[in-house]
């Protein structure tokens, strides 16, 4: 029982979007940019980031889907626990080192950052949209991990639950089934 | 100078949102109904939550954003000063006086909330809607903060510039200039 009523008995974040589409569209639509856009990283890599976040964060809900995602996507438990305990050892390319590395520090706070961090990055051949995209969605995911824990989301212990919601994540992505065209103009009130 | 290179010379989170707008209108239009969409928290209450929010993330540029539309929307030093210092003795309600409590928990962890913390909000007359609000905002910050330090972009040192912004999201609000429609569907790619 999430420490607000909702609309819906959907746990974690799935729960609040769907209570709230006013607030939930726009952070749908800027995931699925994010993590689903085009884009030189993979998107095992962007979920990478997501799931390395969302366990820093101690988000017990967002890190079981992100890692529940990265293994429809191809990954593993040994991937995984690489990247979160030993991230420089980890069966990814030098250049995802650097991102994930300056993920961690965002994760803990924007100024933690520093110009080698991304100069590091920049020497692994990372693009300036690579880095954007880097620091933006361990951004967002410091929101949903917050947004998530802040509310006392119910949180499924079934892991085949984020099975099956891993897999529609990877063949439909984040936005709502219904989707259509958001006036921006009108979702200033609601 | 920000660590990637930006279509733009604007400082702070200006420039990155106008750098890229297949983000940057989703974390506007988010912010516009957050802030500034219809609410029974006053603007300037929402604006306290960004406010301390910024301040406890050490965001230099959005701390100065923020404090000052709050000041625009008639706040002033002692006011921000008590809300990010002693906030139980900040010359708000009751009632908002649990809702900064939560928010600077959400700005920790968002597992740091607990049902206490929102009973208190609840028996001070805080709705659901308001306890959500906060969370969110709360955490939208967190995104805004590690967004703008995270790229380490320009930070003006004049006071004059964040009067002039704090006019602009007093009068405007989050928005682009010449915004319009987006249809959701053609953000996917960018």
């Amino acid at each position: 029982m999430a420490y607000i009523k909702l609309n819906n008995q959907l746990p974690g974040i799935t729960g609040l979007l769907e209570n709230r589409p006013d607030t939930g569209d726009h952070i749908r639509a800027l995931t699925q940019v994010l993590l689903r856009g085009e884009s030189s990283l993979t998107e095992m890599e962007r979920e990478l980031i997501a799931t390395l976040v969302s366990y820093r964060n101690e988000c017990r809900f967002c890190t079981s889907a992100h890692a529940a995602t990265v293994k429809a996507l191809g990954g593993d438990d040994e991937l995984l626990d690489k990247v979160f305990h030993d991230a420089d050892n980890a069966p990814v390319s030098d250049k995802m080192k650097a991102l994930l590395n300056i993920a961690a520090k965002v994760q803990k706070l924007g100024k933690e950052v520093k110009e080698e961090d991304v100069e590091r990055a920049k020497k692994h051949g990372a693009t300036d949209v690579e880095i954007h995209d880097t620091v933006l969605i361990a951004a967002l995911f410091c929101l949903y991990n917050r947004y998530v824990d802040g509310l006392g989301t119910y949180r499924p212990e079934d892991p085949g639950y984020y099975e099956k919601l891993a897999q529609r994540l990877v063949t439909v992505g984040y936005m709502r089934p219904r989707e259509g065209v958001i006036p921006v103009a009108e979702t200033t009130y609601r």
